[in-house]
């Protein structure tokens, strides 16, 4: 069997149904130019028959995407599968991804369709899929949760219509170690072609086990492929984890014995540009990339790093790409040297317009902060590619005032569209002033699900602030981000941006856990 | 074997030893309280040894606790085993746990001693300790990497010495679920007298594998004890989870078959109270305890709980103790409500004055938000006791004003002691500001590592800002939590927390992983 396991991210796909989590095109673009950086081999772009935005991602990225794979998923049906292959046309190399649940539980209540319908439909969108692409991956959603004698049944006929990956999802988190590595391995086993295809795990974190679950499916089921997503991003609790599995798997090669492709000292930057385009925090504790993963705190522990650094560590920081924080820019620097550091944090900008764009507000930035983290660079264009994508709403000014025993209170001048309004509210807070003042006006009715802040560098506390605001109206949860030295006006542009997604269409069908 | 598993919590000992997650001794009693709610078989409460003031709170809890045993860290020595007994004396039962390095690495390059020297020391603090107490654990350190031969030959000298629980730690996060079940058989079934002493599993997160590293250790290994933290606070990556443990054994008792006594509704309010007394922050995508772990995105996702709830979920919301934010007190409500609600939420208030104090607290938050929910209530009760035991620094009054194109301002009032002063800054931002303005009296030098913010309630603009500052001063790093419907006031009490905690003395020795 090879030694070689193939790393297929899913954080644009599976990372981003997590409520709250989804993302714009560029977003989109801007993770996959990373995952390509981290040299993931398959990139899971998104489901290209679920919406226009979401083929657009797709396209977009099969596009520019040369060193991986990008791939996206499919419902069993020729539509979706056309879709699919449609919007991965430019793709340099591309797999069509196709899946129908076979858990009894999900045929009867889910799909009301018989397990022999399931499997006629299944062997059919393989045949279609693989007419239209010689990469073709079948999964059996809550495959774990199904009898095994019709998986087989079922994975066989994929095989012999031309699937050349299959992956067994535990979609509902429930599997445990031992369990599910003796169940992929009894698959493979039992079927009589399995050798044919490439077998894949994926699974959910809902008893905190994704990683340990995944790494069974391979050491014991004897699974090549790992379906994962940068900080586990991803519903409920979350995918597995990329960083934890790849370094588990690289840090004990002595049990695991097998090649991983990914350049780890891209993790960390990939960790903090899905955590600022999503707003979902990283835990301190969060293994490989939370704040704390590094650090020691005891004073033993700490005499016992000075005396010898792999008593405490069995990973390096830089081997991830945990750096101290640099100065790199500031008041003085030119467009040139800031076109330069964007490059050196491989952001690509779409257009010339867009570099004087940002440019712009790096001066504008550096005028208020005398020290320019690269973390306020990403920020930065993090913040205006989510601006100048949808710019219905666009913040133009804003003053507050808070004083202790008196009600604070807020101005906000603000474009719609074309229009400029200007709109004053008290409230509890100047936050709260502020945001009231923009409803007042907008009249949007969205609900605040959540609204958190996150200093963007540490160190002082001249830092920027990010501020995430999470709006839900009629089912729909999105996300806004906004960042600004001033609190108050990072929340503004938060609650802006936020509005500007929801005022974009994105409504879509959504996919296999 | 019993089918009965120990859950042995170290969020007060192992968890608080995570950098910045320090405690008072209040603070540490209220979760010890939470803990014996969630009916955790032991609790260790700290490391009596390494300062007064972990002694002070291991004597609180020994104190008050009556349905946990209560448990303190030693190093295997007799003043920090007799320091421990001492603080435990008040206990309706304890536990003292010993522990010494045993791993090559850490033998020679942290304690520079031999192995015939640790094999010593270890067997003489068995043996002096269960003079002092009939209720001995033992833990060598980074047992996980020692020697096995050694490792069998203290293990048993220790257990003949009377110790009742051996422990094995992973004290790096390096084991894999499989080796380190595998690991524990082997030393039960080498070890003559092993039936004589509950086995302990011990895991650290590095790797992500913490808890099924714990479930292995248990399953493969016939450990009955797992220790284990809440939200999986602890250095680095943290500890194993208490949340997902419980829930894995509770999920899937088919495979593990054995019983836990916690009270699973208990899991989400100590989880808050953790997250809100450190300061550290649950991922959303977070097991168990996150706030999407029981939500849903997708459309066919949501289609497939309205037909079948089990087709996605595994567990209950509702057992673990999610409940729909309720509204509990207004305006109107009188201090015979407002007790009963706290006596409702488990929080008791040490003295008639602090509950006058916690209402007159009150009392002011409903005139400036009108719905009070029970995490108001817990923020407000959590805020009281953080002040009111070390107020040298106590904020009178904020004023601040930003406009775009300006420089923001804040003047803040403020008591030193005895002593008011009204200091004035610009800044950055108002935040920036308000704490620079602070800083400018106080100078302490100290450096802001950390700036977050949480609203406590969702659902309105009108939620309370609950803000999170973490101080590096000299080596020791402190968390200052403070909350106010304006954000600008929360970070000006939370900063002057923080302050406090710096000005109290909590200089210690601190402990194993």
């Amino acid at each position: 069997m090879s030694d070689k396991l193939i790393i297929f991210d899913t954080t644009l796909r599976d990372g981003e149904q997590s409520p709250g989590a989804s993302m714009t095109r560029d977003e989109k673009l801007r993770i996959a130019r990373q995952l390509e950086r981290l040299k993931v081999d398959v990139i899971e772009a998104g489901f290209a028959a679920s919406s226009n935005g979401d083929f657009a991602a797709v396209k977009a990225i099969a596009d520019v995407i040369k060193d991986s794979t990008v791939c996206s998923l499919a419902r069993a049906n020729d539509r979706d599968i056309a879709r699919a292959a449609e919007a991965l046309k430019g793709a340099a190399r591309s797999r069509i991804h196709t899946f129908i649940a076979t858990s009894e539980l999900h045929m009867e209540k889910k799909l009301r369709m018989t397990p022999d319908q399931v499997f006629e439909q299944a062997r059919l969108a393989v045949r279609f899929a693989r007419n239209l692409c010689a990469d073709i991956e079948f999964s059996p959603e809550d495959g774990y949760r199904s009898d095994p004698d019709f998986l087989c049944r079922v994975l066989e006929a994929c095989i012999d219509e031309g699937a050349t990956t299959l992956n067994i999802p535990d979609t509902v988190g429930y599997a445990v170690p031992e369990l599910y590595g003796e169940f992929i391995r009894s698959l493979r086993e039992r079927i009589p072609n399995s050798d044919k295809a490439v077998w894949s795990v994926h699974c959910h974190n809902d008893l905190g086990m994704a990683v340990a679950n995944s790494l069974a499916g391979v050491k014991i089921g004897g699974a090549r492929q790992v379906e994962c997503t940068i900080n586990g991003l991803g519903e409920r609790a979350g995918n597995c984890s990329l960083e934890e599995v790849v370094m588990a798997l690289r840090t004990r090669r002595d049990y695991f014995g097998l090649q991983v492709g990914i350049d780890t000292t891209q993790i960390v930057p990939a960790s903090r540009m899905v955590s600022q385009t999503t707003g979902f925090v990283v835990q301190p504790n969060k293994a490989v990339v939370g704040a704390n993963a590094f650090a020691h705190a005891s004073g033993i522990h700490q005499d016992g790093v000075l005396k010898a650094r792999d008593t405490y560590e069995i990973m390096r920081a830089e081997d991830v790409g945990w750096a101290a924080n640099k100065i790199v820019l500031g008041k003085l620097s030119g467009r040139n040297a800031f076109k330069q550091r964007l490059q050196e944090l491989g952001i690509q900008l779409e257009s010339e317009a867009e570099v004087n764009n940002a440019f712009a507000r790096f001066k504008d930035l550096a005028d208020r902060k005398s020290e320019i983290f690269d973390e306020d660079i990403i920020a930065l264009v993090g913040d205006e590619s989510v601006t100048s994508e949808q710019e219905h709403y666009r913040l133009l000014a804003l003053s507050q005032h808070s004083e202790t025993g008196e009600r604070p209170q807020a101005s906000v001048t603000f474009a719609v569209g074309e229009q400029e309004h200007c709109v004053e509210s008290q409230g509890n807070g100047p936050v709260d002033a502020s945001l009231k003042a923009i409803e007042s006006k907008v009249k949007s009715g969205a609900e605040l699900m959540l609204y958190s802040v996150n200093a963007i560098t540490s160190g002082s506390t001249e830092s920027q602030g990010e501020v995430t605001v999470r709006l839900q109206l009629g089912g729909r949860v999105v996300n806004g981000v906004g960042s600004d030295p001033d609190i108050v006006v990072a929340s503004a542009k938060a609650y802006l941006s936020a509005l500007n997604k929801l005022h974009s269409n994105a409504d879509r069908v959504a996919a296999q856990g």
